[in-house]
């Protein structure tokens, strides 16, 4: 805290200057606890929203692949550790590096360091496996295991840390931190990242499922659709709720630091732009989730909680984007568009026939698009030049002027652009090699029985009868019979 | 921080009034960071106990009930925060205003002010939308959803937060932070909102409850009573962890702020009453949790898994009046007596033919009353000086005269009234409107199949068959055909 | 902070004591704010991981027996709390003592004072609670409800306590914490109780289930082991996930207090060291399970999600001792070797036809102990001396000497003594008494039906029809009629 010594140290005199450097120390101390703990328990709570991923995931789907993508989340959070250890965090934030990708912090060599500790590190890994949530969320019910692994690796890994880069670091060529050259002026502002980790993750799930095709019957012999029903309500609910929880660690926590003054003294400063954030993050939800109950009450004749899930979680992927630099009131525009959005992307969706059990494409892909572009048109002066810095320009609607829209609609372009040239080609590859989808013994049967040793519930004996495709209650094979 | 300053510059000598300035300054941005991250993350926990609310609510129906009450605890928070962001806050905490009802701050406007920042607003709309919650367990069931969107919005948005209001507002007329004029000299001692909360919503759930009647089949052709056993054990133990964990933001965190010297430089502070707070809470529960167990063996013969739960929430409500003025062993009669309120309570609405499927206005309302009671009976002298003032009354059995008593059973009898007052007529014109009560034939089917488009859970393939009521692997409706 | 006003006020000058003090008070006042967030936060989390376990074990036991472990879980934590405030925490942390038990605090008398105060308390009650936990997964599915109040009594409030009398307290005789007297110089350093925790739950366990014998059918007539699978993937799933998120409460919480300065005014303090381990515990758990995901793949040909979550939380308990005091990388050489030390004992269990339903006492017991030896061989001189003091003897690999690893083995060894000493004569006079296993009829039907009041889930209306054994839509016993 050398600024405070330099502050201080005057106005205590001349004989005090070892005094001031002691209070300056101390208080320096305190402020890397504070925000230390307030980033720890961020990253906590974002880390819970792959709880929350599993357990929505688990129940939007059918029964015989539940353990199936419950795997896939386990192993999102579990790879991902591994890998965002070993490069990801060094492509996303390695300082210095050029604009395109990072290069140094491999297996966080050289960290800590007096910008980077382990809980930033920590926070970014919650960030890297919420895209291979989304993605995995897709491409649910008919993705071969071994595919799974490949593109899950590649995306945390490579693709993801990429665009964090771009966009988040303080090298990136997009980015708002960048104190060479901001694009347009401005840089991006996608504070928690509605295109960022949304985008990415819901581009890259399009991709797979588009080119894996839909579920069998989900679209029937004259191309209806055919609503193919998760098995548990009650886990749904259970996931969006967890989601919205941790939603609270993934934007207000973006802030990384909350005991940061606007002008020392005053009750206002970070921490209550922290507090308007989680504002603001509530409002959009809020609101989608209604707009999604009475649009869907029209639409469908009955109020419909799996709807209402999503539309909220459409509104906190597109809120995410702009939540700390928006009015409350702006939050609720924010929510209440998205809803329609993601109306509107599922009937698109289902015209040209586009299966993706989760609507994560449309979800986190449309509603983050929206969000992005709904930064650049409503973001505020005042608390643009508070987060970002001075005479930045702002939202077009609030005065601003055009250029955060034109560096939005770039991200947009960039994010479509890399996320498409990268995981496309995967997707087609795998595809290709026969090692995208299953077979359609192994998709009737499902995927459990088949590769995951058994079906995830036996609520009554008679569950264990034969009826379920194998015998369930079987012997295990010991170690010294051959295997099975 | 104005008294820093003026405490610190005299002491420094009178060249350094800009130094202590400075450093006060500081002091003073560390205490609203540390403050609002606690404030914060404790509004986070309680917002979980909506997540809580669902799970318990969820199991304690049966199946085919499921996703009715789950969607009105996810509107609970998504409408309550519209509402309560538009004008319930302003209802309960706008100042200046009279001792009735707030009237500033309507969607958060002059906010953040030095009085009041946006992390007591979020703290505020969790509690906001428990209340609500609570009276939806009552009427769970049988209750059309138009029904639950009016008395949501109507409690939410009013009869609570002038409630919150005169018992917390630094303007209301019973409350122990009215500077003007204490009712009694004291003022009501609802810390975390036994009445404020708990019994609000019980009272209200009551009333529904009654007006419906209790559902087909709860009571026998000769009115014995039937048990209605709720779908999943494990939802409910879900449930009631969940709001185990964020009763310690609801208790603990109502101190709102946890950088407070009782005398400064003394490891006893505002830190420690936390803690206390925590401990308290945690032994009524316990201890309710414990007297249910073994009370319930003896009146059934078996031990009970939901009752335990029950016993267990019972103790906390109970316990959360009083939760930061009480000593510990003070907790554990307060949750020994809260088990034995819980079971009478049961017994009577038994006897009565009342039908609560979470037995929520025995539990809240009842617990809440003996909490309140609780409170004015074993308050200590030092713990209400540190936090609501010196020389003010506390509870009898210390020692403390009858005057907080006296305020208690004013609380008790205003909240009764004032709740029966709104949502009694309300939910009797609904009745005679013929919008409360679903009708048989639904009841009987489940109102999952009947308005919410399906049944919540698809565990094997030949659940899709016919035999539960409609076709489930229905065409969906295509944007171009006519809408079924 | 007698030693901040010590050294400001002579940085200040003569006329400046008053002056340091003040500051020094309100330096002090904010530190213990700051900790005990932090460490209240904390303790929220590990109490969290009650819930984890609730879900874990349910999911993992035949759905006719899930009311009965879920119930062992809430009583672990309700008993546990009554019996902990009691005398538990007074036998572990009561001081000053001899090395071998505390005997202060009994009832938090003299709580709170300048060492303990009450976050103390629920923190450490938080722990008290997951060992009985880990017990009652080895010995699920076939032990009298009366054993199970006994043993989880007897563990909480005394056998776990003075464990962690003499591996914690200031006063115990391994303690590293001991100033008068260090085993070997050293000390144990089990940072946040691989062994103090995980090997008592553990090694309780396996006397439990090694006394009781196996389930019925676990092991054929020939002696082959037959899977008893448990009843739902998804509560395994969610309890895993919990558990890792109550982790980070478990160990970066160990530290108590995260204000504390390595060395004034360095971004390099306590702060980052509990980020460290956060990332440690993280790695180690991601390492276990990828390690645990192949190598089951390879023995059984599947990928099986429920083996990766014993391996996830096998790492977990691995690096719960060493987390703090190790390197990242070696957190995943604690992974992968304990995700070895899973396989290999469940491989031993079942070929003695040891038959432990949670696999605990393998995952607890042999990871925990393993984690023991692995914090011996890894531990870094500098974070050694940076949380235990200067000159400590640190891990063996590391350049650090055999004393580490002396005491180390010591711990393991007087872990397993102590444990069996107390544990195994009670299980086996409980099994003389007949008190501790079930009857094979009360087994085959499930201990819902027979003693907790009926089955844990009814998903359909024919779902409670005689089929299950009992008529469940049975009428309720009227307070007039006699009991049944």
């Amino acid at each position: 805290m050398a600024s405070c010594s330099a502050d201080l140290a005057p106005l205590m005199g001349p004989n005090a200057t070892a005094a001031a450097s002691y209070i300056c120390d101390r208080l320096s101390d305190t402020s890397y606890a504070v925000d230390t703990t307030y980033l720890l328990f961020s990253a906590y709570l974002v880390f819970s929203m792959q709880l929350g991923f599993a357990m929505l995931c688990a129940g939007s789907v059918r029964a015989k692949n539940t353990m199936n993508i419950m795997l896939t989340n386990v192993l999102d959070a579990a790879a991902g550790g591994l890998f965002y250890y070993l490069f990801g965090f060094a492509f996303a934030f390695g300082s210095p590096s050029n604009g395109f990708i990072g290069h140094h912090f491999f297996g966080l060599k050289k960290v800590p360091s007096a910008a980077i500790d382990y809980s930033n590190f920590l926070y970014q890994w919650a960030f890297a496996i919420a895209a291979a949530g989304i993605t995995s969320g897709s491409i649910a019910e008919r993705t071969q295991f071994v595919a799974y692994l490949i593109y899950s690796a590649f995306l945390t890994g490579f693709v993801y840390p990429v665009v964090s880069h771009w966009f988040w670091s303080t090298d990136g060529w997009a980015s708002a931190f960048n104190s060479d050259d901001l694009l347009f002026g401005s840089g991006v502002i996608d504070f928690a990242g509605s295109g960022v980790v949304h985008m990415v993750g819901g581009i890259a799930g399009f991709w797979g499922a588009l080119i894996e095709g839909p579920r069998i019957g989900r679209f029937d012999h004259s191309g209806r659709s055919v609503a193919l029903r998760g098995h548990s309500a009650s886990l749904v609910v259970l996931g969006t709720f967890l989601l919205w929880f941790g939603w609270y660690g993934f934007n207000p926590g973006s802030f990384n630091k909350i005991l940061v003054a606007y002008g020392s003294g005053s009750y206002y400063g970070q921490w209550s732009a922290v507090g308007r954030t989680a504002v603001t993050t509530t409002l959009a939800g809020c609101t989608a989730a209604l707009t999604t109950l009475f649009g869907k009450r029209l639409l469908s004749g009955h109020w419909n909680v799996t709807d209402v899930c999503n539309g909220l979680l459409g509104g906190f992927a597109a809120i995410t984007a702009g939540c700390s630099v928006v009015e409350p009131w702006a939050a609720i525009i924010c929510g209440f568009v998205a809803a329609l959005v993601l109306i509107s992307c599922n009937k698109i969706a289902e015209k040209v026939r586009y299966d993706d059990p989760l609507e994560a494409a449309q979800l986190h892909g449309g509603c983050g698009a929206w969000g992005v572009i709904f930064t650049a048109l409503f973001a505020d002066k005042e608390y643009v030049a508070q987060i970002y810095g001075a005479d930045r320009p702002y939202g077009l609607f609030m005065g601003g002027g055009g250029k955060l829209l034109a560096a939005h609609v770039i991200q947009i372009l960039v994010i479509i652009g890399w996320v498409s040239a990268t995981m496309g080609p995967l997707f087609f590859v795998l595809h290709k090699l026969k090692l995208l989808r299953i077979s359609a013994e192994d998709e009737m049967a499902g995927m459990d029985l088949t590769r995951h040793g058994g079906f995830a519930y036996v609520y009554h004996d008679d569950d264990e009868s034969p009826k379920n495709g194998i015998q369930l209650r079987k012997v295990e094979p010991s170690s010294t019979a051959p295997r099975v």
